[in-house]
């Protein structure tokens, strides 16, 4: 099936372009919600699932271990822009236990924030793998792995036994089997695996709610949602789309993006997981969707969805700041 | 209509995203060669028409009257990567007209290139309306003025008398009416007009045949399609697609990148222009899809070809810089 176009691009009173997505809202008994678009077929979830992927972290007793609070937790979910408070406390993470930066294995890439980038490069820096956006999901593996007397050299490789706790806690959450035909490497060299959108909805509404977890498992996901909510900032950075969409209702919504338009997100208060993507894998596409998506489930908030509804239409502007257009969720969203 | 799927993303031996589009293959007579997709919706070319707005600097003569070579030329056609070389040289030709940065009315922006960020960063610099990558076109569009006399003020406004000269060929080499209706601004801040994609694969054709222009027009793009196909450098920067594309055939390939995913271009010795359109605005994909039309059209010439084929199937890669996936044109484009 073709997927809906659920965001235009306005360039004066033309579109200009057009995304197509699929949108999954599952609650946390296994009732699809709304669903739009083909939300059966396989989608990597890429960083959208870090929140999973940190339960290890939590349940293993490794973040007790190492004293993490909600800023160590935030950071283990994040895609950080690679600013100096995300890089400090990623190197923060492994002095905890025992290690340094040379114990990442996700790549150095400068970082994703503009200014952070400008900044290092003036004071003569090069980008090291604390830079990368995904040291803290990292720093959490390899505390874990610490913690747990897991050997950790390679611990970014499918069928290691790290990955293989990453793996069954996927499995186990989301409720779709986890097989090497759908498993490609994503950015950061760790497996990512392809399964159907709507079990991330499932996935992240159980995150939710802890419905149908062990009591364990439960808290810890709880206590993941908690430090994601209230350390925006350090999922994400400065500008940056989840940081406003969980700071529009603190404590109410979480959100996380994954590379090539997904979005994993959750209402705790309504019990409502939602998995997204952008057919192209547009990042500014996803957002808008997420955020139309959010005001319309929240809409009994008027003020919130108002605020939200704005999130969905951002201004885009010329070089000289001036709006010359904008992007717009079309009537499939609304 | 729906535009089909013209590229995929692969990321292991999953299909990721998917990228539809439009392409249109005229000849210069008005014949429709290849068409795929909706190629009557109107489309803004963006700075993928920058030859034909470049018109103006060489049959006003002002080209001459500055001692505009292929270089200079190129450079006006260009959405170049800030690199120092080209920001010296737009200063260098508004020099020539007498004026300097301060009459460019595009506004600043980094580098496209990071290398040329990171260094502007380190000597402690900032960026200037030269580092825009539309400061060649400006440039040239400010020469134009001073040459012809024509007040440079404000310039970029539609409506302004210079603008009123890039419309007017933009009109007469397309065929296609340019109405305030279908008028946007684009990210320099000149207007950009949106009229049916197949109308630019037709402008494109006249342009490297020069079919049915007056003999200074037919000398004027002729002149411009050699410089950038001389100076491919200059009209993109290092690492980009159209400097990759260009140098594929030296002297045989025309290509210019418009944002939201554009692309114009001709190949002159089959006297057959090329317009597409990636439906959701992704430059990748244009630049693989503009590849895979390329690669067909000289399919005579299997080097070439072959040449082309590995350009329209680019990697992706880990941050490591493992080959985790790929871009992957589709049948419809084979």
């Amino acid at each position: 099936m073709t997927n809906p176009v659920l965001v235009e691009v306005l360039r004066g009173a033309v579109v200009e372009s057009g995304h197509r997505g699929a949108v999954s809202v599952f609650d946390a008994d296994g009732k699809p919600v709304w669903e739009l678009g083909d939300t059966a077929r396989p989608v990597f979830p890429r960083s959208a699932v870090k929140a999973i992927q940190a339960l290890p972290l939590v349940e293993s007793g490794a973040a007790d271990a190492y004293g993490f609070g909600d800023r160590e937790l935030a950071l283990a979910c994040a895609s950080h822009s690679g600013q100096p408070a995300h890089a400090e406390l990623a190197d923060a993470m492994l002095a905890k236990a025992g290690l340094d930066r040379t114990a990442l294995e996700c790549g150095a890439h400068w970082p994703m924030d503009h200014d952070a980038t400008v900044a290092l490069a003036r004071t003569g820096g090069v980008p090291n793998p604390l830079h990368n956006n995904c040291s803290g999901k990292h720093a959490g593996f390899l505390c874990t792995c610490v913690h747990t007397g897991i050997a950790h050299r390679g611990y970014v490789k499918a069928g290691h036994a790290f990955q293989e706790l990453v793996r069954d806690a996927m499995q186990a959450v989301t409720g779709a089997a986890h097989d090497v035909d759908h498993c490609g490497t994503d950015g950061c060299s760790i497996p990512t695996y392809a399964v159907p959108l709507k079990n991330f909805a499932l996935g992240f509404a159980r995150m939710a709610t802890g419905a149908g977890f062990e009591p364990v498992r439960a808290k810890a996901a709880k206590r993941l949602f908690s430090a994601c909510m209230a350390e925006p900032f350090l999922v994400a950075g400065t500008g940056r789309a989840d940081v406003a969409l969980m700071q529009a209702a603190p404590g109410r919504i979480f959100v996380k993006t994954g590379a090539e338009g997904v979005y994993c997100a959750a209402v705790p208060e309504l019990g409502l997981g939602i998995a997204l993507k952008c057919d192209d894998g547009a990042g500014r596409a996803a957002e808008a969707m997420t955020a139309a998506v959010l005001a319309k489930l929240l809409r009994a908030d008027e003020a919130l969805a108002a605020k939200l509804i704005e999130q969905a239409n951002p201004a885009i502007e010329s070089r000289i700041g001036a709006k010359v257009g904008s992007l717009r969720p079309t009537a499939a969203l609304s």
